[in-house]
């Protein structure tokens, strides 16, 4: 006979890997949502008298979703670094431990963003949209000229773990030097090895030839990117964005593209998502647009499911989770 | 009263960059052709009775050509790498010396390989149309999953200056080692530096998750990726092409593009060049294709304008070019 186990879980999203799965059923009662999109009714019912919370996907994570849970819940994980879908005040006020997955999207999102400033750069939708339309110009020498990014300088708006990586990877390609802004400056040895120097918002718009916006949304951040910094940037820039929509006012966006105020851009992320399919960024030739996948490769998901299933054990255990959200 | 200048140079095409003229001017008369796309008769009625031929553009360079300057030329430089539309022979049997400019175009087109690298691994083309036909699917959490650079083994196919400059970009990104196939194995200290080891063509297919196309087309490397070549990769395997179109056999990559036997590709160059829109090719969503653009950066074309007015002066003084192409 199987021995009873101590703790019951639920796993809010029927897509979670199998490594996670695995880890939990050694020691927990698992329930599993099966509707796709995750229903909201199912999670519901589902979920009262749970133990345990693995929180799959991005809906709400709320009051209503503690109150179905009930009094017995004592340990909440996210499968995500961001949490602005979870109402942490709520949370907090419970006192229910709640982890989150950051740090281990690093290597995909940094990628992402190296892809992105290249293609960008290098201006490869609108080379895709000249071979569509049959229009290869490659008898002009100055066609489809794009930017080196050897002697090139990098700026990073926010410059934590994702910013340092992406740099890293840049760090290959004869770049001249980093600059970063940030509210604390990095340790010294790190500046050293990336050729990085802290420097102000003004300063960082002026002298970079690519801007990566690294850094969280924050109010101090919300629309930072708008026409008066476009104003300061070089003709020639090119600007990446794999961290949070609204960190760019688009409407702005727009006119600095489409008037080559500066060069052109590319995002991973957008404000609102889903982009509807008829927004004005997309008529441009200038940019390079990807549907928010900086996380999305298999082994980067497969470590968040396993921090996060290691983070529902910890907090149900009362030990300090991999990675506290709070 | 100005001096008269001992050499008269004919500039084949009209974006020649200010910095070669520059330098030809100093010691040369020039006559430049002003048609764009070059004018064949331009070409053939300006050349008559120049010493240097400084050759833009692609068209091609050959006994026509060589007839219509006359017996005083002795010295040429294209402004290219690759020389496949000169009459190399032609030119060898009149004893002109021949100048062309590799190496100076390395950075970019290592530049562009990484993009593209990222870009198919990552599914960029297959992003920007599910944003364009408004189908996010972002409450999958398997959603446009693509392959990770970390912990890969990179495979190129070719390994001289372009390869080993994309090597040298991707030490940044923690793959795990990188494989290559040529003739000659590569210095010992240089394969410790990128963590490259030659292996056989089968042995790079088999075990590679990325592969980079970078040799020269010659017949021994023609058509040599195809249906056979595919079978033997892994079908998570991304393969980079920025070399030549032909050493792809492109039906059979259309095949194991379109039943996913490999993951993906990004080309920089197709054969035919330009592409026909309606090749089925571009109908694919795991393929990332750019108009051969590898080259195209301000500071590359003008380096490699320099070097071709460095090639003609050097020709017409008697003395070895920078780059003789023979």
């Amino acid at each position: 006979t199987m021995s009873a186990k101590p703790y019951k879980v639920l796993i809010s999203h029927p897509e979670v890997p199998q490594s996670a799965i695995e880890l939990l059923k050694e020691s927990c009662e698992l329930v599993q949502v099966t509707s796709l999109p995750p229903n909201r009714a199912e999670v519901l019912e589902k979920i009262r008298g749970v133990d345990g919370l693995f929180w799959g996907g991005h809906s709400p994570l709320n009051a209503e979703v503690l109150d179905a849970a009930g009094p017995k819940l004592k340990s909440i994980s996210t499968m995500s670094a961001g949490i602005d879908y979870v109402d942490l005040a709520e949370v907090k006020r419970r006192k229910i431990p709640l982890g989150h997955t950051p740090t281990v999207l690093d290597p995909a999102v940094a990628d992402i963003a190296v892809g992105l400033l290249i293609a960008a750069g290098r201006r490869f939708h609108e080379g895709r949209k000249k071979i569509d339309s049959n229009n290869w110009e490659n008898y002009q020498l100055n066609w489809l000229l794009g930017q080196d990014v050897r002697d090139s300088v990098v700026g990073f708006f926010g410059f934590g773990g994702i910013g340092q990586a992406i740099a890293k990877r840049l760090s290959g390609f004869d770049i001249d030097h980093v600059l970063y802004t940030t509210r604390r400056r990095i340790n010294k040895e790190l500046e050293q090895e990336l050729n990085a120097k802290k420097v102000e918002f003004d300063e960082l718009l002026a002298k970079s030839d690519f801007i990566v916006i690294a850094a969280p949304l924050t109010e101090q951040t919300r629309g930072v990117f708008n026409t008066t910094a476009f104003n300061k940037m070089k003709q020639t820039a090119v600007l990446v964005n794999i961290a949070r929509g609204a960190i760019i006012n688009q409407n702005d966006l727009y006119n600095a593209l489409k008037t080559n105020r500066i060069f052109s851009a590319g995002l991973d992320v957008m404000d609102p998502e889903p982009l509807p399919a008829n927004d004005k960024l997309l008529t441009l030739d200038n940019i390079v647009v990807l549907p928010h996948i900086g996380s999305a490769t298999n082994r980067t998901r497969s470590d968040m499911a396993t921090i996060a299933a290691h983070n529902v054990l910890r907090g149900l255990a009362g030990e300090r989770m991999l990675s506290p959200a709070y």
